[in-house]
């Protein structure tokens, strides 16, 4: 056993889906963590756990794995905050920094500071990295690489420990953002959660079909419709979730993409091809953005 | 130079983009013809495509491209199949084979088949591939690899035509499908034009953002975002005729689109979590039919 001192103290994770059994996996690899405690709500997802050797210690009583942590990352779906802060409040240590890895941080920071312990810092975090699969076998240590990870501490914040979840996910290989919490779900509403609702529907709306058709649909998917079909595939209580706790900002990016849809209905029953050219020709700025950004 | 007799005869490719350029490659790597025309619109187009060595000959005059051709092949965007057919039909020899590659039939057969002469066969195509980059360098050999080519012969269309397109299409590495213009362009308006038209016009909403956040959504694009962009920096001109020739089934699918997306607003707005999980949950299945089709 090596007696050297480790980058980061004992670390408990809540929660072992793809983000935190990727991070398990990076801490493992780079011996970052003087101890990696797991808590999962179900044995089984501890006994996949335990046969990846994704942590030091194993367990489903949550308030069991955060005694002692120094760094504690809730990484359940965000409808269970309530629920997991209640439950590790009184154990967590003075000095201990709780953080998350949810896709909404106005909710977070909402569902998590009133029951902060003083002397207990609250860092939320949202690495912005995903694939479409789910639990603790589907994560991987390369899958925040080169992407980023978007910290929205509150005002006033203690600043030694926004640095050591910074450092933490700057370990994965991903870059580090600090934003403002509403605007991180704004930003987030638009480029994540309008493009997976968009993507849920027409795979439903696809489902809905007669029987034939839906497996023409399967059949010839290469053309467009199996992009949207991998990001309908993504963990339906995560992103149920999602909805349900950044409404506004999801709402008001709805309404302006249906505005945008209408025009375009009434350009293609209209015929208006010179509309239709020009709408289609300005996206390709945004594409070459995307593109010059390293992200595509 | 090889005096073996060539799998087919004479070849004219009216246009030279993606599709055209990526079969021209196919048939200059296997020797598959006695001789290969081109013609394009432009001259900029011919220079590239003689560059790449495409194909025997280049003219920019669409009646000397396809005189003494054995098969020709339309594949200018659509919007240009009634100025192609005039400028080409006088030329065409008795027992000529005049196919296409457009994504929408119905309208290839209305636009093209009152312009057939006599002894000349007509059997429209659509190899169902591309990618979202366009012109005659952007072809490559392995496009069509597993892909489908669905050919929609009218009724009563000579059965070695039809074969003839089909060995051709066969040589690429496409799967051939048969199928009725009609029922190929509501499959067609479902798995590609709606993923198409939703994915250009959710851009097209990002791009009307304020500056500051536009750029936001660029840098976080991978979380969704991304994958739309790509999609909708397809060929400008080639998706409005696209739009405009299958206007029927497509603002067919898109009503239904339209319906079941004010479904989920209307859950969100209301915070129906467990309407939104089911919606969620169902679109799985069509995933693992796209997965176990070969098609993911």
């Amino acid at each position: 056993m090596s007696t050297d001192t480790k980058q980061f103290g004992r670390i408990a994770l809540v929660g072992i889906g793809l983000i935190a059994s990727s991070l398990a996996r990076i801490i493992r690899r780079g011996d970052l963590a003087e101890h990696v405690a797991v808590t999962a709500r179900t044995q089984a997802s501890l006994d996949t756990a335990a046969k990846l050797d994704l942590a030091d210690s194993f367990t489903l009583d949550a308030a069991e794995a955060v005694d002692g942590a120094d760094i504690v990352i809730i990484a359940t779906p965000m409808g269970a905050y309530g629920t997991v802060i209640e439950s590790i409040k009184g154990a967590l240590k003075p000095g201990a920094i709780v953080s998350d890895v949810g896709s909404v941080k106005g909710s977070a920071l909402a569902d998590l500071a009133p029951h902060i312990p003083d002397g207990v810092h609250l860092v939320p975090a949202h690495p912005v990295a995903g694939t479409e699969h789910s639990g603790p076998e589907s994560g991987f240590t390369e899958l925040f690489e080169g992407r980023w990870c978007v910290l929205t501490p509150a005002a006033g914040t203690d600043q030694a420990a926004i640095d050591a979840i910074a450092d933490l996910w700057a370990a994965t290989g991903a870059n580090i953002e600090i934003m403002d919490a509403e605007h991180h779900d704004l930003v987030m509403a638009i480029t994540s959660h309008l493009p997976h609702l968009i993507a849920y529907t027409i795979v439903g709306t696809a489902t809905d079909l007669e029987q034939t058709l839906r497996n023409e649909v399967i059949k010839y998917s290469a053309s467009g419709f199996r992009d949207f079909t991998r990001i309908a595939a993504s963990d339906p209580s995560m992103w149920r979730d999602v909805f349900l706790n950044n409404q506004d900002a999801v709402l008001e990016m709805l309404q302006r993409f249906t505005e945008d849809l209408t025009a375009m209905q009434r350009a293609i029953r209209r015929g208006e091809g010179d509309t239709l050219f020009d709408l289609f020709e300005r996206t390709r700025t945004i594409r070459r953005g995307v593109i010059d950004a390293k992200q595509a």
